[in-house]
């Protein structure tokens, strides 16, 4: 009994999460107006009009709570996705569901699976609930699965698979995943993380949600309205799995955790399909501009099948983040993720692209 | 090792919250259309005309992540709370605050005390983490705070006080808190709960943020945006503490929880002073007729501090709800508060009362 409250031993593990710099921050303390973020992976041709609209509607309802059901999002969700609505969670943004996840499956001790680098909320989640995360390296910048197999043992309730890998951009194929789904043991979840599914173009890519279709009770795959839907400020994603599945997951979900307007701008964002062919189109073509501009300066980068790309400066990725953020380009570091000559890069706008290159060059030389 | 995915143990016990009917649903199953719901304690006058301006100048913005640490938004409750940005946690709704205080604070086997009726959520969050909640009755609908102080443990971690108290709309005064503060040893963490304190018209209410300016280290108070703000839909309350509270607090918080329309409505909602004064004086009319009405009809009432009133119908308050709800009228039944024969009604618009009355004079006949 200590003379203060004193949190769990537990959480004094861990590391506080690096988010991108907002521009509005680089501004006040730089003093620059001229500001893009490639930093944390948005759509750089912003949300749907038809999302806006159904925003604006919505603004005088705010005084009422949200449906705490997402009765009407569900019905979307399910009708787009062929699966039920009791297929699915909603969550305050994907990263909400990573923690219901570890509070729904995670006692002390017990351990996930995820692969090294990849998406660092993973190991949050597990150690906000005293678990412990096993990182199997990536191999080639890819996934490991035969060796995130070897790595389950009878203490692992969950394995994570961020397909596509972040920071990588990298994919697992199809034939892949159902080899690694027959080795897991039937007690551990197996999380498809696909944030970025939308913006992948590889034919070999898996179609996850089948095997939910299908039954299969221990795949859950989470999805987000945040990256090509355009709506990271309102916080809203799901997971689609077995029934039983999101009916345990619903016991530790508060009651009323995804806000009102994230489910009226969700709603409208799902049927802008034009909006989403556009922002892949302009994906594509950015993703060719930065290859060609990278191959030209000499840099070596992971082939993405996301919208950002990994690439290899080179240089202490530290001193380059800086340098690029004096010029108005607010990128992410590699050594978050152990890489720290890396930077990962969103693919912006042409006129984004072309001014990070720009800057890049002035930078690389300099530092 | 079973052959699915097994919850953890400690949540099976978990009993879902039960939200007040959206008015949608209930338009949707019983086909009608002049519904008012006074079942969730929101503001009948609605939002802040300034939130409202501010949700659609922020509406195209929604392609960028929040703010994850609230600058702005800290920086306007701090100056008008007189506290520190650093003594400021900002929330997904208060109901994300009670569980990041539980991920916080509670290993399994810790307790928490709470009162009897009180708001389930404390309880919510403390099963989760697999704490237990020690619930001690009211005496005359108001906290017990000696058999509180009693209740606590060397497993007690947390102690909740609503003030005013939900469902009664009770409150504990000063001299009272200030003498149950001494009493409670400080490795326990007392939990104020102040979502409705800007309803409070008794002069004997306490100004607990005085604890934590003084620098008192094991209290924190929570305040949200959902009731007199008028912004439930948009999910966002905080809480003040001192800032080692809010450093461990922070361990558990994800990113970018607090959405980004949440952060700018909220800043303009607390500018607008005219709007609360005017959604107070409602409230303040609205209880004296309902008051009146209540003792015109001969029923006990338990007198308020809050925005809503708890009342004796003496019939089966889940029957009263059902033909109350045919009559477009969406009470909250006592019985989920262990008070069968109760109601909790919100004090609504003149109109709204009086409607509401209305239905209640039938229903009182016809059940």
């Amino acid at each position: 009994m200590g003379n203060a409250p004193t949190c769990r031993e537990a959480i004094l593990a861990i590391k506080p999460y690096i988010p991108g710099k907002p521009i509005e921050e680089v501004q006040r303390e730089l003093g620059i107006k001229d500001v893009i973020k490639l930093a944390s992976n948005e759509n750089p041709l912003g949300p749907s009009p038809d999302a806006v609209q159904a925003l604006r509607d919505a603004s005088e309802k705010v005084y009422l709570y949200p449906d705490g059901n997402c009765y009407y999002l569900k019905e979307s969700l399910a009708e787009k996705l062929k699966v039920s609505p009791e297929n699915l969670i909603i969550g305050n943004g994907t990263d909400e569901i990573l923690k219901l996840l570890a509070e729904t499956y995670l006692d002390s001790g017990d351990e996930i699976v995820m692969a090294d680098p990849s998406f660092s909320e993973y190991e949050f989640a597990a150690k906000v609930m005293g678990g412990r995360a096993i990182k199997v390296p990536c191999r080639n910048f890819r996934h490991d699965l035969s060796a995130m197999a070897a790595a389950v043992t009878t203490k692992t309730k969950l394995v994570f698979i961020c397909n596509p890998n972040n920071p990588t951009g990298t994919i697992v194929g199809k034939a892949a995943l159902e080899g690694f789904l027959k080795e897991v043991p039937p007690h551990v979840l197996v999380v498809m993380d696909e944030a970025y599914a939308e913006y992948v173009t590889a034919e070999h890519y898996p179609d996850s949600l089948e095997f939910v279709r299908n039954g299969m009770n221990n795949v859950i795959v989470l999805r987000t309205f945040s990256k090509i839907y355009g709506l990271a400020g309102l916080r809203v994603g799901y997971g689609v799995a077995a029934s039983q599945i999101v009916n345990d997951v619903n016991r530790v979900r508060e009651p009323f955790n995804v806000n009102l307007m994230a489910q009226a701008a969700a709603i409208a964002a799902l049927k802008d399909e034009a909006h989403v062919g556009k922002s892949l189109e302009m994906n594509n073509e950015g993703k060719k501009y930065l290859y060609n501009q990278f191959e030209a300066l000499n840099l070596k980068y992971v082939p993405t099948e996301a919208n950002f790309i990994f690439v290899n400066i080179e240089k202490d990725s530290r001193e380059v983040f800086k340098e690029l953020m004096k010029k108005g380009v607010i990128v992410r570091t590699g050594d978050i993720f152990g890489y720290k000559d890396f930077i990962r890069v969103t693919i912006g706008t042409q006129r984004q692209n072309e001014q990070f290159i720009w800057a890049l060059k002035e930078v690389l030389n300099e530092v």
